[in-house]
């Protein structure tokens, strides 16, 4: 059993901006990373080998999702989620934690974790740090997450500290119910709030407990850019320099770009897939909606600067078409584009750290936007 | 410019069954053939080159959606429909007639053509047989279908004349219309309902006419399997030994066996791309419906004995689990099974008739479907 791990292959010597390795069972990830979001066992519209094709290294599941439907322990049975959707390369799942909060008057808190009640049928469940593991342990992720609460934003001190302590008993818990000796790996998620001691404390509390990377969580919850890049500034330099760092549910591009800026090593977020599925697409000028009247008879590709597949093949005109028709080829192909720009903008900013030159990569970044006028 | 062409290169000596070639200006099409619906440039959740992987040779589109969504003249400025939707196989157009008279109250017959209103947005139009061949010169066609109406089932003979003869008229006005040397064929079709005499009378109407190819229209209409075979026993030996014949809109698996026993090249039909989307699956052994309890965790393909990408990699338990999730993988996964079960069957019979046994792999492929006790 190959055993989790982490490198540093170069450290941007004018930022926090690093270029790593993780090693997982299923192979290594080149970090920094964007990982696509796979919620039921299928990142949506895309086939495996596609995801393959354009440079996907890991996939996020959630834990919430397929604890409900189909069922963790049916996944287990047909050969874990690997098995059960035709993806043999690494797959972190999410603790089910966001998810659960998130279901408001659905569900109710206690020390010992969360009773809530599905989306789907109503029927009453209780996730714990120890059912959470148990699930994600059953799916069979490489990269395990500790179960936690997603502070909502914005929320008094009080509540803050309440909820953070409580997320830090609970991070033991999970880690002690981790006790498998499977490969898999753990990580601890820092809250706090947008408080920085908050913030520092958690970090410190996770530390003692000691996991095989940290997630900071509690961000892209409604909080501008600036607090956002405000706690990553406060978060980052306290976090252990050998361990991997994901920022869960982030985020924009210029979010990518600023948290690979000050030492964020993972990301994950629904944006490139969800917008696709609505007609925004991305590209190294902005954000475009595919379904405007201007691009009605434009034979131009998505993204002239682009390489993908779809900007090879596919005029905006074309692709309006099939937006305004509902034709499930819309989003089959917006997304391959989009995941292309994320995983394309993960793999040039891996580049720009090989060759010593970030921070030029991140003035360009910025330059292309302001000069094509972009969304 | 390559001339439209066909011959026969194997005739089965104890059935209609023939094994022979089209020659188009975008390639040859090996026959029989079936040919996937691609009704709004798309082949509803199927990259273009994932249909060629699995041997589609040639793709049909729909004139009326066409015409009205996003217009026949954008698609021509855009490319044309192969530059427009990224195919550069052949392509076949129906005349919109059949959409057309299928808009019941909406439309209005009269001997220059059809007064209808779009579906989408309520829309005045007219379509006559000179404007149906404009537009699919302006699509960009391979093989052009003329303008007719598809008679409904049941109906009176009195109708069925009267119908008949305006559609005889309308095709010497499309053959008139298309002067244009520029390779494309264009098919004239056989109407004359459910009686021998009208369909015979048609038949020598549209010979002396005289069309690259000959399609019989009206059939998959509500009728009986028995009528169908019916029908193509009395019109199939009445049309020209070297050119192709395509029976429009059928249609199921059986259909095809039976039909290419009675000589038919050329077939189209919605059915495996529309039942896929509705998670019904074909089968060597028959349908079967993947919604069903009884695949909950069942480790299976959806056929064992196909060798189809979906086949090799998932099981009816993952199958079932997207479809109950509404999830777009799959209708791609469905779509590209059934596709593939469609466009095999046609590839299987092509080969038992190069080899002699068409005779043979029909008794078996009924025997399958007894003996596994499918749908």
């Amino acid at each position: 059993m190959k055993t989790f791990g982490f490198e540093v292959l170069h450290q941007a010597p004018d930022c926090g901006a690093r270029r790593g390795r993780v090693q997982t069972r299923r192979g290594d990830i080149e970090t920094p990373v964007f990982m696509p979001v796979g919620t039921q066992g299928t990142v949506k519209a895309m086939y495996p080998e596609t995801l393959k094709d354009i440079g996907a290294q890991i996939i996020l599941g959630n834990t919430y999702h397929l604890f409900l439907r189909p069922g963790h322990e049916l996944v287990q049975k047909m050969g874990g989620l690997h098995g059960f959707m035709n993806w043999d390369r690494p797959i972190l799942t999410d603790s089910g934690g966001f998810q659960v909060f998130s279901l408001g008057d659905l569900r109710k808190i206690d020390e010992q974790g969360v009773q809530f009640q599905s989306h789907l049928d109503g029927s009453k469940h209780v996730l714990t740090p120890e059912s959470s593991i148990a699930i994600q342990e059953a799916l069979g992720a490489d990269i395990i997450m500790a179960f936690d609460e997603c502070i909502p934003y914005p929320a008094t001190r009080e509540y803050v500290i309440d909820s953070t302590d409580r997320s830090t008993r609970w991070a033991r818990r999970c880690r002690e119910a981790r006790r498998k000796d499977d490969g898999a790996a753990l990580f601890g998620i820092v809250q706090g709030g947008m408080h920085e001691d908050l913030r520092a404390q958690s970090v410190q509390d996770l530390i003692d407990i000691g996991f095989e990377g940290y997630a900071v969580g509690g961000l892209s919850v409604g909080e501008s850019a600036e607090v956002m890049y405000q706690v990553m500034d406060w978060t980052m330099p306290l976090l252990p320099v050998d361990r991997p760092r994901y920022v869960m549910g982030v985020g924009t591009p210029e979010n990518l770009v600023e948290g690979v800026s000050r030492g964020v090593d993972m990301f994950d977020c629904v944006m490139p897939t969800r917008n696709a599925r609505n007609g925004v697409l991305f590209t190294s000028f902005g954000k475009i909606s595919i379904k405007q009247a201007r691009y009605i008879d434009d034979p131009e590709p998505i993204d002239p600067a682009c390489d993908c597949y779809v900007c090879r093949n596919y005029s905006r005109a074309y692709l309006r078409h099939l937006y305004r028709s509902n034709e499930i080829l819309s989003s089959m192909l917006n997304t391959q584009h989009n995941l292309h720009y994320y995983l394309r903008l993960m793999a040039d900013m891996r580049q720009a750290l090989e060759e010593g030159r970030f921070a030029a990569f991140k003035k360009e970044f910025y330059q292309k936007r302001q000069q094509d006028g972009g969304a």
